[in-house]
């Protein structure tokens, strides 16, 4: 399907591609070279996971969670689909992040160093909370076929402000983690401009750099999934947008959980439809 | 006149101001009575302006500013006293932000403390030097009435997204800032939540309360000033929206620099009008 400035998408996203794999990168090296190495065993090797897991998943899976409708070529799959794959990858990073979480809170257990005290864990775990809130919601809500189409167009664009507010939160949430974990460093100190410093601060202007790449992406209109219905879905009764709509017009408002199997199907459909409606509307 | 969801609007303009002016007290608790003062002599008090200043003008007044268009009592204005309200706060911020760097770098180079080695430093340096260019480019290209109406309509949406991420990316550097300057605390540690751990934590999230709360205010497409021409810019030759539209359509490649004054006075409507449409399907 024809995109408009579809060179230019393809060139931010391979950017965004590629500043999200080498922040992952940059961070392995960082604790395997820089730092003690991945273990679990309660030491620093245990606590090494967590930057490792928190930029895979969180920053990385969840951004490209994030711009997966915008990508052009799935416009011809199902809505269903790119909204499943959308789910899977955010219920990945989540997974991720909780084992993250574990690793920091069995490494200060381990070494009696106080739990939530600072700034970055208290920014964190609040954003980790809303995040497995906003896949419940998401996931009742938008993906399982049950909730009223008023419901969800009350809720998309509360939907799609608090995933681009979680997103930011856990890029800026990361700064400051990256801030302190390198004022905590022992052998050298931070003010002394050592290779490590250095070597993450450039670790963090990455990860600010991805963070800005994903938002332009997802806030340009011209680069959203067109609301025109896709094969999958209106092979049986495929219409111009007019005529499905005018067909919505009259039947949305009619929607029955009585309905046979087929029925639903079809009234499914439509809520995708008009999902996709209100979804596009409200997209920033 | 009037606004979609107007109580909505005004119950969320007044908690912003409200958690925006709460940020700027807890700020000046911070500095007088759990640290050192406000002064000028290379000591902490010195120092002490960094922050003060920072989230008087850099958060505070960039937040009003970025919202400035969105206040429908202004919307009766022409669009020419908003920018120049929108440029002149954003002065105001810029100038609060230099004279808060001033303070580090003179407190710094007193006591020897190195410049510019955190990623504090980095990703600050460089979003001021970024809201520096970001006002001569709007004050040249969008305030001033020379630039031609192309120009602005490309650079619009990049004025919109670059202000946006500057901002989160400000509040990000607010946060790594907090974070730095509990962990350099001598007299108690960070770890032990000290009251003034506690409180400065409290601070950083009103800090990103109040940035989530205008970008949900400049995100909502129904609070967007209207496209339609205000009374102060089109009293001459008032019409209906088609019909400027239209003659807009007619003229806008049009554009010539020697027209006469009030021919360029003319022109500057349409490229006001024009910028306005650009400005509003571009905002995110």
């Amino acid at each position: 399907m024809a995109m408009a400035g579809y060179k230019g998408f393809l060139g931010l996203l391979v950017s965004a591609l590629l500043v999200g794999f080498l922040s992952v990168i940059f961070t392995l090296i960082w604790v395997l070279h820089y730092r003690e190495g991945l273990g679990w065993d309660g030491t620093e090797l245990e606590f090494n996971w967590h930057p490792v897991l928190l930029i895979t998943g969180f920053v990385f899976i969840q951004g490209i969670a994030i711009i997966v409708y915008r990508l052009p070529w799935t416009w011809k799959c199902s809505k269903l689909l790119m909204k499943s794959i959308h789910a899977g990858l955010n219920t990945v990073a989540a997974i991720l992040v909780i084992i993250s979480l574990v690793a920091v809170f069995d490494f200060h257990n381990a070494k009696n160093i106080a739990n939530m005290y600072s700034l970055h864990s208290w920014v964190g775990l609040t954003v980790v909370i809303l995040y497995i809130l906003q896949l419940f919601l998401g996931f009742f809500i938008f993906l399982l076929p049950w909730a009223p189409l008023s419901l969800r167009a009350l809720l998309m664009p509360i939907h799609v402000y608090s995933g681009l507010l979680i997103f930011g939160t856990v890029i800026a949430t990361v700064l400051m983690g990256v801030t302190e974990k390198l004022l905590f460093m022992k052998n050298s100190s931070y003010s002394s401009f050592p290779p490590e410093g250095v070597f993450v601060n450039t670790l963090g202007l990455l990860v600010l750099v991805f963070g800005a790449l994903i938002f332009w992406i997802v806030t340009r209109p011209q680069w959203k999934r067109p609301k025109e219905p896709n094969c999958a879905l209106l092979q049986p009764n495929r219409g111009t947008s007019e005529g499905v709509e005018g067909s919505m017009a009259m039947n949305s408002g009619n929607v029955d959980k009585s309905d046979s199997e087929l029925n639903s199907e079809a009234t499914a459909r439509k809520r995708n439809f008009m999902l996709d409606d209100a979804g596009q509307r409200s997209t920033m």
